[in-house]
């Protein structure tokens, strides 16, 4: 069964809006075995909807519409469906029930504008709304359905999944397969190179597909795998994770939405370790990351944003020789900032960052973009050599990211090497 | 003229990722009087994109498509062009050196998988790319143009900035009207009390056009003015402006894509004046968001991240008498954190925050959400406090907001209080 998710509004088309809605109807869709091969986006404007409308319903089993259904002059998706479907609209009491209930509780008049949105197109079977006062509406004709939802998302959310999901389910012919989709969260190795070391791809999937998803974090794989049964399904996700795990496991951090931080958080938290962070380059965002889990101030003891040479001095016993010989952005300094802020605060392990990010401040022997990451624990003190480009901002992301992971491979007993 | 974009990607399309490339195209396409009058994404499938390439070059004067272009496998774009208009592939120098110099700049060695990204359609202009090693592709043909672009953000906005925008304002016929569209920057009052206190909107605004778009940093307000001339538009744009600013002036701190931190890096910066910064609930936003502007050293010397209270006493000599009788989040902790993080290091400026993000932490008498922002400079220690909601993360980003807001009114000599 195939759908076509249309997006009605010119907030979303110019960009001030993100399509929070499609990217919400696509996933639960997905997840629920249906297809969705395409989406779009149309402005408040008849023409143009009537045109998507005609387009959509033509080529497609289902068509869900969101958004134009308020009160105001400006949403006209109501009007272009009793055109579409040569209708009329009709007065719907139980939807007039509705919204008197939802004004009645607020303590506000209810006005002629409120009670418009009672009529409904002759067509619809009506979709009632708990959380507005806009009626979704449910069409069948000619062997297909067409949907139409409000686009303020607190509402069209809970009518997809209390009654447009389940209605679609409950109507589909029985389905040939079961697809399952699991992510792997990688860092530290670029795209190319992952998809190197996994070798002949196709004899590893076997039919399956495997998506690479780069951003400044690393690479997402995301495997799509399908059965005839939930069981045969999932025994193929599981052979495939495993033959991937052995061949670049030591790069993956994490599954599905995880995060570094959550990562090392876990780590951290289950080892009762405790740790601090001295940042130059990074600027605090390593301890903003780290600091953004609940429950952070178990592992968490505090951090410092020693970005002038003084600062480096007095809080962390910088030697004043090595920066002068060897510069503030340098190996050795890094690995005595992590080895200064485990010493004064006390805590197991220091992690410690220097570099330039640039896009000014860099010379022939030391580029923008070359970072030192230290970490220091009650055993061993290292540094590791960085680069990366030109942006300040992604500089900054990237390193905290390298600093992260490498954190994660010392906690795991990984190399940091590649 | 009228712009078709075309996003590939099963990753938006299954919702596991926001359309943010449609949204950044449609906007700046938007901000430069060009029509957006549709768009669509469509997953990694050939058939799908061959289908939606001809319903789109057909119909529209200027196609744009994002994404699928990377090295691997899944990426299909380049191959559909190819086809789509029936041209061959042939390697371009300037795209390998570009290539061969990322890869010589991180020290990578260069696989023949990205060396194949030098292979571009031969009916097509190459679009260099300075951030990543897919080059975008300019198509003109039959009186329309095909633009291919990378779908990484970093590198598409780059593109669309510095060469499709640009090149396509070039070639456009003239325009019938002027349309401006000016964004004002508000922070630290509620939307709508904004409305509220600008009045008499229409009388206002005389046939333009204002939006009010709130997220956790404030409310931007959007003005689009149209005027027969350039001229005309910009007079009404700063007539309209300076009757808004006689209204609100004091909660505008800056215009179009200006960020706070820009705008206070600025005073400091010209005042020659330096910042330290004290920070506990936010760990380390603050001074990150401080540091993400370049030459930050020129008025940032020094941040902590004092979470535990040994922290604050050691680092920033806050009294454990204080902590114990008043807690760790209270007004007066606040103060001293400011006063002790300008003493110890030495700047003109302390600025420093104390309070609980949540989700878990609050107490009947301090609930979650409750901040207080402290600064001390030559004249005056004080410190305020505020009140925002129970989400974790939009907590710490609110709380850096006011404090930077509060740094700005300082500066600026505003008064604190709504």
């Amino acid at each position: 069964m195939k759908v076509y998710i249309i997006t009605i509004g010119d907030e979303i088309l110019i960009g001030q809006t993100l399509n929070t809605n499609a990217a919400f109807i696509g996933n639960i869709l997905t997840q629920n075995q249906f297809e969705v091969p395409k989406t779009s986006v149309v402005g408040d404007n008849e023409a143009e909807i009537l045109e998507e409308f005609k387009y959509a319903f033509e080529k497609y089993d289902v068509v869900i519409v969101t958004g134009g259904l308020g009160p105001t002059h400006d949403d006209v998706t109501r009007s272009c469906v009793v055109k579409f479907f040569n209708t009329e609209l009709v007065k719907n009491n139980d939807v007039l029930t509705d919204i008197k209930e939802i004004f009645s509780r607020s303590g506000r008049k209810l006005t002629p504008t409120n009670e418009d949105q009672a009529n409904v197109p002759k067509i619809a079977e009506v979709i009632r709304n708990s959380r507005g006062t806009a009626p979704g509406m449910w069409i069948h004709k000619n062997k297909k359905y067409f949907i139409v939802i409000p686009g303020v998302p607190y509402e069209m959310t809970e009518m997809m999944e209390s009654f447009v999901v389940p209605k679609l389910i409950s109507i589909r012919k029985d389905l040939k397969s079961v697809k399952i989709i699991t992510n792997l969260q990688t860092t530290g190795i670029p795209e190319s190179h992952l998809y190197d070391r996994l070798g002949n791809i196709e004899e590893l999937l076997k039919g399956s597909k495997l998506a690479f998803l780069p951003n400044q974090y690393g690479v997402k794989l995301r495997l799509t795998v399908e059965g005839l049964t939930e069981d045969e399904a999932h025994d193929k996700v599981t052979e495939i994770e495993q033959t991937i795990r052995g061949l670049i496991g030591r790069y993956i951090y994490g599954k599905e939405t995880d995060t570094i931080e959550e990562v090392v958080a876990k780590i951290l938290s289950e080892r009762e370790l405790k740790i601090a962070v001295a940042e130059s380059c990074t600027g605090g965002l390593i301890s903003h990351r780290l600091t953004n889990i609940n429950g952070s101030s178990n592992y968490y003891e505090r951090g410092t944003v020693t970005y002038s040479n003084a600062a480096k001095v007095e809080l962390l016993k910088v030697s004043e020789d090595i920066i002068a010989e060897k510069g503030a952005v340098s190996i050795d300094v890094a690995r005595q900032m992590a080895e200064g802020i485990k010493a004064v605060s006390g805590v197991d392990i220091g992690l410690a960052v220097t570099g330039i990010m640039g896009p000014t401040g860099g010379t022939a022997e030391k580029p923008v973009g070359l970072v030192f990451v230290g970490i220091c624990d009650d055993k061993i003190c290292t540094a590791k050599e960085f680069r990366f480009g030109n942006d300040r901002l992604l500089n900054k992301e990237r390193t905290s990211q390298a600093a992260l992971e490498m954190l994660r491979r010392h906690l795991l007993g990984i190399s940091y090497d590649e």
